[in-house]
């Protein structure tokens, strides 16, 4: 990695560490016979997804048609979107349909009284269903409401049925890993009630599952059949702090140039605020943290014998408390590495990734197309 | 506005508001016999600027060299970077520096000592002093680093003093108007011991103030001669709740689709999430809230009887937190409008902005150059 052309907040990414966590969880979703379909609202990375190909992987999770849009130009031909249907964005709906298997995700009669009118192609369908978490969906044991969209649905040549989607978002108000293995157990248990209910109908259904501390950590999948995780593909601080997976794992750091330092406190001002890590926070001993310091070398980052934080953001301006040892080692003009609270968030705003071997890395929200 | 072409998330400014925001500060500072040098990070566009410039304005600030190239090659010849200088882009300084006249934010030795052997053209410089607020700077009273730092600059022909910047931040974390003005009161006071400590050295030394609820409230500026304020332009509901502004002076709001409703728990899930405002939240009666839900109409947007909040937000889901009687009237497949709780952190997620007119504007981090 050639750190001396770094010269502004630059986000970093260590192919061989995403490789390696692309490839843990394509193993385990193949283990237990599960379908792998990844959610690349991540990465958000045309690259990144070639990566993910190899692995043999030909379907995807989206959070947009726009997001849907930019992976369809790529060649991918089987494409989610985990996201309630947007009825207003019919046009872009009906053009993706044309080109791809595209499935949407249905919880209201009123979209899919829409959607049986306008409509020109086929699609798939997922149904939206709340297993505890109480974001969006329908909860799993109301099944009249179920019916009535299966019905509604049924009476469109356009609409296939293909499953039940859920994601426990929840684990990531746990305070151990037993918290999150809990919840994946209560929702797979609430989604084998579902399927029971409608695998006669519907023999290939699909039991679709998403969030990626569940994925990593659980060993159990009984019931479900489909796994969506996003966040595994680079991990970050809040994966590390819930138990998802080790510090070394973690794919993505940001690297900031040392502006400023203030020795009576012992911080460090670098230059990474809001507008590249996001305002996403953690809770520690009752602080708020917005990423971690970790030390740069040629090969991309190591971490740290002591933990220091980034402790204040504002638009630009970034604050790491440290220690004097540190405070004396780190000088203006050096470049830190910081490992970030949301990956998924910081990318979207760094809109491009350099690899650790100096490979330019498209993000969507970027201009490199 | 032409609300039928709007689909997905949409970042709207009313261009009325956004003009007598610009006048009404425009004039303050005309009255207060000060130089007006706005902060451009909060608008970071080309077309918003021309029209600032229309007031007059011919100075003013950005918060890095990227933003100062931006504006450099719309024509403006005179910017101030609000940014303790990062030593690693010298080239980007170098080659502004030669187009325009460009100042820079000094506070530290290593920064002075380097530029010195480094700089090719003359630069302006400031140095940046804390009244209060602890992020970064020279304390006021640390006349002992500041005289080493004017020592040093004034040892090479590539720099010229400029004067002292300071940002009251810390207004930010205040709980009436009352308290802005202390802390203004108090930034004024302590700057102007500085300014008569160097004024018969530098008699035209430019004493410089920045954060927008001083300048929005505060009726004296005695020693003070620049202000910089920046989030002005477009307020927001931060502003609001501190009372800089009243909510009619917020000039932005974005447009969201409704993707989905929960009746039972009196919520609307938007799609409008973090990716769309940031994750910046305010804590009203001890709840993180990230917008207030506002009514669309033909010529903009109105505030409701009652407040509703944006309560929760993931990376594209948004929870708006309603009344059975408004969860009546929206249904699925409309648009609502939401005052964002920070603007400039909103619009450099949005890249671009739809004008009340239907113009489409553009912003430094979208594609429209």
């Amino acid at each position: 990695m050639n750190l001396e052309n770094i010269v502004s907040p630059t986000l970093i990414l260590n192919k061989k560490k995403c490789l390696s966590n692309i490839r843990l969880m394509s193993e385990k979703a193949k283990k237990h016979n599960l379908i792998f379909r990844p959610h690349f609202k991540t990465h958000q990375s045309r690259i990144i997804g070639r990566w993910i190909k190899k692995f043999g992987v030909n379907k995807i999770t989206v959070s947009s048609l726009q997001m849907a849009e930019y992976f369809s130009n790529d060649d991918w031909k089987d494409i989610t979107v985990a996201f309630p249907v947007n009825i207003r964005e019919i046009e872009t709906i009906n053009s993706l349909a044309e080109e791809t298997q595209l499935n949407l995700t249905l919880e209201n009669i009123e979209s899919v009284e829409f959607l049986s009118k306008e409509l020109k192609y086929e699609v798939g369908f997922f149904i939206k269903i709340d297993t505890g978490y109480g974001r969006t969906g329908i909860s799993f044991d109301i099944f009249l409401l179920i019916d009535k969209i299966l019905k509604l649905a049924s009476a469109s040549d356009k609409f296939v049925f293909k499953g039940f989607l859920s994601h426990s978002g929840n684990t990531y108000n746990t305070k151990n890993t037993n918290e999150i293995i809990d919840i994946h157990k209560d929702a797979i248990y609430k989604l084998s009630l579902l399927k029971k209910q409608y695998i006669d109908k519907y023999p290939e259904l699909i039991m679709s599952i998403g969030d990626t501390p569940s994925c990593s950590l659980a060993d159990d999948f009984s019931e479900i059949n489909e796994i969506r995780p996003g966040n595994f593909v680079f991990y970050d601080l809040t994966q590390n702090k819930l138990g998802s997976c080790n510090f070394d794992q973690i794919a993505t750091i940001v690297t900031c140039p040392v502006v400023a330092k203030h020795k009576n406190r012992k911080e460090i001002i670098i230059h990474g605020g809001g507008i590249h890590f996001s305002k996403e926070y953690l809770t520690i001993e009752d602080k708020k943290i917005f990423g971690q310091l970790v030390i740069l070398d040629e090969k991309g980052w190591k971490r740290l014998d002591d933990d220091f934080y980034l402790t204040k953001l504002s638009q630009e301006h970034g604050t790491l408390q440290v220690s004097d040892s540190i405070l004396n080692k780190i000088n203006i003009g050096d470049l830190v590495g910081i490992i970030p609270v949301h990956s998924c968030l910081t990318a979207n705003l760094m809109k491009e990734y350099l690899s650790t071997d100096d490979e330019i890395i498209d993000h969507l929200s970027g201009n490199l197309k």
